[in-house]
């Protein structure tokens, strides 16, 4: 590198440094080894916008080794984002613009929410696929049409290539031949414990390079020419992804470089100071050479003003076509609309309307489907089961991105998170396993929730109700796991009537949601009413009983309507809700809420899952619920066997009401 | 093959298929596809004992595409197994032997619970990695020694390999060299959804020689002899792993062959009828030609019956040898026992001790690792952070299978499902990881609870607490989580007392647990005692006071005592209850629970931590915990936020106990 250049990064690594000094906590030895990565890639190579953040058309850029934050805030402070020293010196202070990990909406510049190993790179896969989906659908409107273009880039650790989640995404990337992402590697053979040799002996090459992958190599870190070449080569291979190793030494010119013990504490003042002195650096801490940081602006300035204006002027003309196509687009881009027609209010079904759940939902999202196409998503190999196929949509693939049915495979993590990285795109995407398998994408879920995307997920086969598939396959205690995650908005439809509506509230709120469906036959149950989803739940039938209530939802509310008539015959005054969201319902006023559920009267819930979930309303012997394990076994079976039938229920709620 | 082997095979398929049909529920698809697969392998090469099941030198087989349990039901019943008709019969009925994902515990020649994809494959590993490590045990006393000598069988399909957890226990497998190793890859390229040209384009021959496997292909699944050979070049190869990728036909012979129409449904009547005449096999539904049966017995016998006497002897005349070494080796196998003398009660702390909760119960782990050697564990990349390394043994390796400490990489999902391997060949493995990384384990979890095998996670890092590193990293809803998986024994001690006893409870119980410890520097709290935590919970120092009740755990005991005698000289009888354990305080005598927590005083809870773990005890609104993502800041300014110092808390609780 030349002189300009090392002081450039220099400047970064010492930043960097002095931040977690500073804070007295934090990551130092990807600062001080993968710099040179980070200034290649800002300097020649990324096209944003410090000025205009959310840019549609600017290049991803996803921290997939989330723990090095202080590494990107040096660099964005330094390539002009809105963050300036104060924020720097506030790393990993409460409320800052730069905490420990990297936070989607809190800091400019900042595209995902990292630090849980392997999220960042599989959702950069699906940031690489909505950038070929909205390319295309671009393309519909306007032939070689630049509005956009851009390139996805992670840099990722030896950590993020050990996690399942990446091989899952890697082989779909590879899959759906995504030639604009682009991986650095920050190859240091170290990880928290140990050298890499203690955890991983693989040829990395060839392992990209069998799921479809380019390949290349840098053989020095500090090599800036070398990576940027590479970098370049990657960025002409549109038909492949391209996975870039980079060798580099980890906490490079520290004390203890290249070992395990410079990964993520603090270094010593002494070896920052020696680190300052061999860079002969005069300054203190947190104090920069306003010369370097500006020759690092106007390289990126150089490169990139002419061409971003032009880009801006481009937009601009084409906001001007007056097509409903395009205007659609510009709403889209401008305002997140995606022009979707659908409104509860506006579905009559006929009272003896009778079928599966999954079947309803079926139709609810095909209609959705065709009133806009930002809507897309798939299924980790359940789609036939989940029945969540868009019957009109053909299927997403390397030579069709304009499919709308994803077929994840097997794959129900890199599923989620790809499902974020097309939410973080703008677009509403939805997928669908069967609820258990949730678990399998919890970590790729919360980040999702934190980061308060609009993504959707469909959980189908939702109980014990399973019957023959036994435990393994029955839920029990995931609709709590999937409530208790903050900002999860979960629905759980009891029939046709409050699948509309959930979808209606879905895709007005926006918010992460789980939309939770039986795989039974279900009935229309008489007074379920699909405007009234929005308010999380509602009275079902004689809102003047009130002595108590029973609360049920999903395929247990015709349970609870049976046994509500009975026990209303037999003279106790009981009023049934119906509780498809228990989040959105807490959320309405004090007096909504009381009008629902008076104060005084006793309540009882009826819902076959674990009964925390309902404990807000009520006490726990008043929940009828399952909490131990299900049973492999024919549906009506397992559901006697756990006290799911009209008797038992009924004996149970006569006890609690007595 | 010949007409023998076709008649056996058929019989296994027709066996399959006619249990499917008679549940009305199962997946013919591998029944057709994978029986010679099976047979080969029961026939020719698995060393099993039929009137044994549980025998310690059998091979292990699982069968991670466990939606193939018609086809292993029908395999272990023509094997010879204690299953008879009427259990075939009773397929994917309520309480039968043969459920409709094999469970471990309920049918005889079940290895593992299997179902979810990937978790077989990756306990597999575990399991081949103990057979190294007993063998290893036994060869320090006998040299040469016959007792544990066996393979490790693996069935899998398309599904199993797109797994993330495959790819990381798959890795580690070809890091281990785990030569006795052999995975059987039903390859057929279909999946439920679509064929596998639609979610994966892999070379997997060179993905899995990759990571260090080799790899065999065996190009015509119907082809025993080219089977039998294949397994048998695999049983040669010491040195690393085998995948044999056999090329079959789903559901072969029926109308759908090839396709995933024939995966997960009955076939049709018509169908089955077709099938049994073109295998001219003249028998009526559930009907076997009893003299096919007996020639695979035949078969198997005259393979195993000598060599197996053989070992029982050897056995026998090992079972004389009366060292200390051999005495303790025989125990283990014989009752499980694992001579840990390890009573909490033979433990004295000082009142002034003071450490990281982390270095206490890092001391005390090693304690138990130098009394017994069927402790052993590791971390997934964070055992230094966690402090779990065993400071005296060596690191487990291909050339030292000794080692006791396991690095695991950054492979949380594999790392539990590994565990789980370990804990089903009779060890007593531990795991650990930050609490917030348990959600990349949450399968694996799920089934080592469901089989209610004697794991133990530890996780640090469990609140909050954690600060810096922000809510990426901060736990909320993960305790819940733990605590609300049927058969999980959570514990969260509050000092080194409460760590003795955990650890004391844990070992005795022999059931999943989690050791949920703190990361701060931690007092020893006034009034806590070890040997109570069998309890679950208790009064901590003066129990007449009991207007009301303060619960609390973990890191939050010592704010909470805090609290309890500020609100006792402010005249409040409030006593203080610590329960590092809710589900084993719930297991207690009615007696005993009163007797700690008067059934007419007021209770409130302190734990930072989603509330509705404690909504037992008390409503939602007496529980002072944390339901929302945390925040990155100083530790301090973090609790700050959140209420968890005294003064907030003592408001907090006045206005409770008012």
């Amino acid at each position: 590198m030349n002189e300009e250049q090392r002081n450039i990064i220099n400047t970064i690594k010492l930043l960097g440094i002095d931040m977690i000094s500073n804070a007295k906590s934090g990551h130092p030895g990807i600062v001080l080894g993968a710099a040179p990565i980070m200034y290649t890639l800002f300097a020649n190579h990324l096209k944003f916008d410090p000025t205009n953040p959310n840019w549609i058309n600017r290049d991803r850029f996803v921290l997939s080794a989330g723990h090095g934050s202080a590494l990107l805030y040096a660099t964005l402070y330094a390539a002009g984002y809105g963050i300036d020293i104060e924020d720097i010196a506030a790393f990993r202070r409460l409320n800052s613009k730069t905490p420990g990990h990297p936070e989607y909406g809190v800091t400019p510049g900042v595209d995902m929410t990292t630090g849980p190993l392997g999220q960042g790179f599989a959702s950069a896969v699906g940031m690489a696929m909505a950038e070929k989906y909205l390319s295309a659908l671009v393309s519909k409107e306007i032939k070689k049409q630049r509005l956009i273009d851009h390139f996805t880039y992670v840099l990722c650790g030896d950590g993020d290539l050990m996690e399942g989640i990446t091989y899952e995404a890697a082989s779909l990337a590879g899959l759906y031949g995504l030639g604009k992402l682009i991986v650095l590697y920050d190859s240091n053979n170290i990880t928290l414990d140990a050298t890499k040799q203690k955890t991983v002996r693989e040829d990395i090459i060839k392992r990209f390079s069998s799921i479809g992958w380019d390949i290349d190599y840098v053989r020095d870190g500090e090599n800036v020419t070398a990576i940027d070449k590479a970098i370049a080569r990657a960025k002409r291979n549109m038909n492949r992804p391209t996975l870039i190793e980079i060798r580099t030494v980890i906490g490079r010119g520290s004390y203890n470089e290249g070992t395990n013990i410079v990964h993520g504490s603090p270094l010593s003042k002494d070896d920052v100071e020696n680190l300052r002195r061999n860079m002969k650096m005069d300054t203190k801490p947190l104090e920069v050479i306003e010369e370097d940081i500006d020759k690092f602006r106007v390289i990126i300035n150089k490169r990139l003003k002419k061409k971003n204006a032009l880009w801006y002027e481009y937009y601009d003309e084409v906001k001007k076509t007056n097509t409903i196509g395009i205007q659609k687009l510009v709403s889209f881009f401008e305002e997140g609309n995606i022009s979707l027609n659908f409104k509860a209010e506006n579905f009559k079904i006929a009272d003896n309307y009778h079928e599966e759940l999954r079947e309803s939902n079926s139709k609810i999202m095909n209609i959705i489907a065709e009133r806009t196409p930002f809507f897309l998503g798939g299924s980790a190999d359940l789609g036939s089961s989940c029945k969540t196929n868009l019957v009109k949509e053909s299927d997403y693939s390397k030579s069709n991105p304009l499919g709308r049915n994803i077929y994840y495979g097997v794959r129900e993590h890199a599923m989620a998170a790809i499902t974020s990285g097309l939410a973080l795109s703008g677009l509403r995407p939805f997928c669908s396993t069967f609820l258990i398998f949730a678990d399998y994408q919890k970590p790729a879920i919360r980040l999702a929730t934190l980061m308060n995307i609009p993504v959707t997920y469909i959980y189908t086969h939702d109980t014990i109700a399973v019957g023959e598939d036994g435990p393994t396959h029955e839920p029990v205690e995931q609709l709590l796991m999937l409530r208790s995650i903050p900002n999860m908005i979960v629905y759980r439809p009891a029939d046709i009537n409050e699948v509309i509506g959930s979808w209606g509230t879905i895709m007005e709120n926006k918010l992460p949601s789980s939309l939770v469906i039986s795989k039974s036959d279900l009935p229309i149950i008489k007074g379920t009413d699909g405007t009234k989803v929005k308010l999380g739940g509602y009275v079902v039938g004689d809102a003047s009983a009130c002595e108590g209530v029973i609360i049920s939802s999903g395929s247990e509310l015709s349970l609870a309507q049976k046994v509500v008539e009975d026990l209303n015959i037999r003279g106790k005054k009981i009023r049934l809700v119906s509780m498809p969201s228990i989040e959105i319902f807490k959320n309405q006023s004090k007096e909504y809420q009381e009008s629902v559920l008076p104060p005084n009267a006793k309540i009882a819930v009826i819902e076959a899952s674990h009964p925390y979930s309902w404990t807000s309303f009520t006490a726990l012997e008043n929940i009828a619920g399952v909490d131990t394990f299900g049973l492999s076994g024919h549906k009506d079976e397992v559901l006697n066997h756990f006290g799911f039938t009209f008797q038992t229920m009924l004996e149970k709620m006569l006890d609690i009401f007595k």
